[in-house]
């Protein structure tokens, strides 16, 4: 509780209850939303046509999987914060923006996939889109900590997105330039980032081989 | 609270208000988006319009049920969860990914109701997913369970979804085999699959025959 | 906490956290959809078109004022619930059938306003939902009551619905049967309902006549 | 809590939490709906077409920051709330009402953007829309000092929206009057007040001037 402890004359903390349920909300929405920009060919049997969706079906796992991921990051931040202050709700703010925009350019990508004309330029917008949303995560954990907003600053290191930037980074790059080229590969590549960013490996490794 | 008590090096533990919070989001919001896909057809008089619309309130309705049973089952689950860890919370994005996606097989299953070609290929589409949505909802009571994330063991037991599993899968099993042949009956068949989870017969019949 | 009591062997109590954050989600997603459906006719120039639109917001503001007298009068409900049982969740789950519901009859006023043919029948069904909710609301409100998951009992009686419900639902009765013949008029009326259900009247009256 | 305290006969106070709840789930979904009406321009090659849409990006921006910050400063309010009443909630309401009203202006500016004819008609009703909603934002938190529904008063007084009424509404003013003679100029100046009531100006000068 903000109130509890001596407060800076002009700074001002809030409690994190509404940056989380807001947070929520928007991210909740983003994700849902993805579900009315899949549709059907027109052409073909029904089963061909259902078939023939697979750019959609593709596009809206890769990006429920990267908003999830997104969701996960940012419960593990807000889960060490015990208060916030104005500079962090506006980070959020920013976080949020790109998020809920990223419906936009899944429903590019996916009408793009079955019509090669428009694939690299929507492909790398994706990709561009993508990448930002983990940047501005990680400025998030970033700023929380250097602004002393969380609790328990050895147990955050378990999660520190800074471990998992390098390898993120570099993958996005990799993709964002194969999809110049490739833009389906580039697709299948955010794909594997996305599984990366969601599956916790260290726990199902530790679950195969328990004393290994 | 995770904090007052001992944790194990490698694991961690969230609380689980944001899980119940997210969660709440999406499923409120997948229940609410079904209503963008009704819609009348353009022939007819005002009232045949209204009445041929029947599937897809039909559609509309089982949905509805079906979502609104996975939450109140969702909800047993983490009345009793007094803690989260990162399986749970990503077995969870599973079953939302699963729920978002119904009202795309739900939009399909009314526009297919009245125009039979497709019939057998979107029912059937249908019925996977909402046997997919029990399935997942099961295993995240069953390893909610084995990973010891709940509290009073003896309480869950009254809403062991174990106990209804083998039914509603058999019943879900018959109604997509049904649907194969005759898709109009199975859809009725998940109509009433949906009544028997929310409908709560034990109370009903409780309130009916009161000392039986 | 449900804990803190003995309970009935067979009746399971929740606690009402999840019941209020899935009712605010699914109205709050409700009452915000709605302005999906606004939208200008095709004809006229841009303030003729802005202008000509009236039917849209008129609409549109009888159904969000009338959503938020529900949320209102939800909130009162679940102020004073201490508890929640499987009942009141499934009780609450068809009402929120019905608000999501209310969006789709709301488009079908809004278009049939400026196009007679089917005004009689749209307007009905609207009218026909609308009492649906109010007497939803009520029955919960009673349930909440007599099954004993109330706190504070004579508190809750200044909001008692059962008060105003007798002139709701007269008022809904009047308004369905004048749109049989005068659909524009019954919207009206609706209107008016909705704005008695919304203004606080006694607190106004007590502003402006404070010793009276 | 409420009950804490002697209440006065006739008039009865709520918990916060609905409020903050309902009202996080409106703004969320109102912010989140904007991406529904990104669309891209139908002729050109894809690069063209993306680079075309910027009217839609503008609108988009503005509206989002214009609805972040009607967020920030409701936080504000609710974050010295101590209890609220009727009032408040249909004050909130009201807000609510124009909050999810928003999406449909910015709808229409962006259409008309790229095409002459409705700009002055569409970015004036954008125009007015924004002013309502920091008129009503003021108005809720002049309400809630004024009720007594807040705790340290000596608190708020850095967030007052008061200080920054006069020149908003001046800014507003001005744009709206900018806007019947250049619409796109208006809608930069739009933006330019969205940046003013995001961007914590007095802390990124604190930061670059630490003892100033």
């Amino acid at each position: 509780m903000p109130g509890d402890e001596p407060m800076p004359q002009a700074r001002r903390f809030f409690r994190t209850t509404r940056l989380e349920a807001f947070s929520d909300g928007v991210i909740a929405i983003a994700i849902t939303l993805l579900v009315l920009d899949l549709a059907l060919p027109s052409a073909g049997t029904p089963l061909e046509r259902v078939l023939d969706a697979w750019p959609f079906y593709l596009a809206y796992v890769v990006s429920f999987l990267t908003i999830g991921a997104a969701w996960l990051a940012h419960t593990a931040i807000t889960e060490l914060l015990v208060r916030t202050d104005g500079v962090l709700l506006r980070l959020n703010l920013l976080l949020l923006l790109v998020l809920s925009f990223l419906p936009f350019p899944t429903r590019l990508v996916a009408e793009a996939l079955d019509d090669v004309s428009g694939q690299r330029v929507f492909v790398t917008m994706y990709g561009l889109t993508l990448l930002c949303i983990r940047l501005l995560l990680t400025a998030l954990q970033a700023y929380a900590r250097r602004a002393k907003l969380t609790g328990d600053e050895h147990v955050v290191r378990a999660d520190d997105m800074g471990h998992t930037l390098v390898p993120v980074v570099i993958g996005y790059g990799v993709a964002i330039l194969v999809g110049l080229a490739l833009p389906t590969v580039a697709v299948a590549l955010y794909c594997v980032i996305a599984l990366y960013l969601v599956v916790p490996l260290r726990t199902v490794v530790r679950t195969l081989f328990p004393r290994a």
